[in-house]
């Protein structure tokens, strides 16, 4: 029923593991991402993190907390992240030996007083299906972005709402797919290679649309890593290499106005926000 | 500095909305996440959304309260979630007279206590770059899933961790890239065609994946819609068409007992929370 992620120092011994429960009666992401943000903030503890979505009756309910409660038995106690609103679920939770973080709760509380307005009975899904519009976006999104995906077709490029620039395996593909997954935004990417360096123009292909690019850059060490990852000691992966693209992607980057930054220390979501915010494409 | 987004009601007057910030020294994600799960629970209301990501100075909050409190002007309050931990941040925040909602710091204090261990004074981004090993995967994922989408590719459909199968326009490839990009998992995703449909096989391509095929299925209505989106009036998009292709399909998902879902109903992340759990790959 639950599938099992260590995820830190996998090699300890089970013992000095905390068990860490995300329960939810829908897809169980709401749990993860602020239980997630809040485990952070302790870097000294190891989480045995489980992950239990839909569990929306009250027999589930009394399976998982028998579960939880046997993984009680090591000394440390579990803790469970619940944003369960199903009433019979949240009584049979409640009996669980375990610290119970209640996520919503609280909260809806706090909301009901600040809107004057009692919160809904029925379950609402807040990862639920939406309208068919935002469906087709997204789902438009990500095919705009496969056929546009490293500078492989320029069909449609002026509809990108971005068009993202760098050398290869600076970041480009997992940020495109993010905009688009996220956000239902139009996202071409467009790799910089040797033969646009000579030319202090930006490539013919996204010239027209320069006020639309977004480049990316990052560390020559870590660039070399990531492409001896892919071609093990090539000279595409070699230090000087990197250090040399990555110097006149930024110069071409600076000369253009385009605004920039380097994904060395950020991750795909961290960018997608940069992005969004300097772009003004929040939606 | 904040862009804005109407939820609901687009055409009310502004005078009706109640605006809601959601405030982080990070991404914003997290704020958005769990802001926007305990907002679904208020139908009744419309909200005006700004998410304003990387307020981390106590100039740019300072700024920011104006704003937010110039916002009260109309009559109602506005609401503030924050998942804020810089100090300096959450005092000029505290200034404001806005109803301001702490997503982290209640539930840091009962995690102090449950783990007896006192959180780090270290601001840690919880959608942070991460070890690169995670990097190396999520990219290598997208890689992936762009290579094998639509059966385009088999070259290494053996790696796959799943194989999504379904009629054209199901949501097999926003499904796909959602498992790739969040769970870094290798997925393929493999049209089902009239050409596959007079035999009682699997597509002879995924035949030998058959354990890790999964099927989705929707509504011929459904089906047809989205379908006309892409081709109006065409053959392909009658509701016929869609109804006899459906059928097909999952008479084979159950011949072969290929796991299927209904994708009608659900949404992209819940699609691929159904998909982690039946195959057993959450991560």
């Amino acid at each position: 029923m639950t599938a099992d992620r260590t995820t830190t120092g996998a090699g300890a011994p089970p013992a000095s593991q905390r068990a860490v429960y995300f329960v939810s009666d829908g897809t169980g992401i709401t749990a993860e991402t602020l239980g997630g943000a809040l485990l952070v903030n302790f870097p000294t503890v190891t989480f045995r993190r489980h992950t239990v979505p839909f569990v929306d009756t009250a027999d589930g309910a009394r399976d998982l907390v028998a579960a939880i409660d046997r993984s009680a038995a090591d000394g440390l106690g579990p803790i469970v992240f619940t944003t369960v609103r199903t009433a019979s679920v949240r009584e049979e939770l409640a009996r669980s030996r375990a610290v119970l973080i209640d996520l919503l709760g609280g909260h809806l509380v706090e909301l009901e007083r600040a809107l004057d307005t009692p919160s809904s009975d029925q379950l609402v899904p807040s990862h639920g299906v939406g309208d068919l519009e935002r469906y087709f976006a997204r789902m438009r999104a990500v095919e705009y972005a496969i056929e546009h995906d490293d500078g492989q077709s320029y069909r449609a490029l002026d509809l990108a709402d971005v068009v993202i620039i760098a050398p290869s395996r600076c970041g480009k593909t997992p940020t495109t797919m993010y905009l688009a997954l996220q956000h239902g935004l139009l996202v071409a990417n467009y790799p910089l290679t040797e033969d646009d360096f000579p030319s202090d123009d930006l490539p013919p292909a996204v010239a027209p649309y320069a006020a639309r690019c977004f480049g990316l850059t990052t560390t020559p060490l870590r660039l070399s890593q990531v492409r001896h990852e892919r071609r093990p000691h090539s000279q595409y992966a070699s230090l000087a290499q990197c250090r040399l693209e990555l110097r006149r992607a930024e110069d071409l980057y600076r000369r253009h106005r385009v605004p920039f930054l380097n994904s060395s220390t950020k991750s795909v979501e961290e960018m997608s926000a940069v992005i969004l915010q300097s772009m003004r494409l929040r939606d």
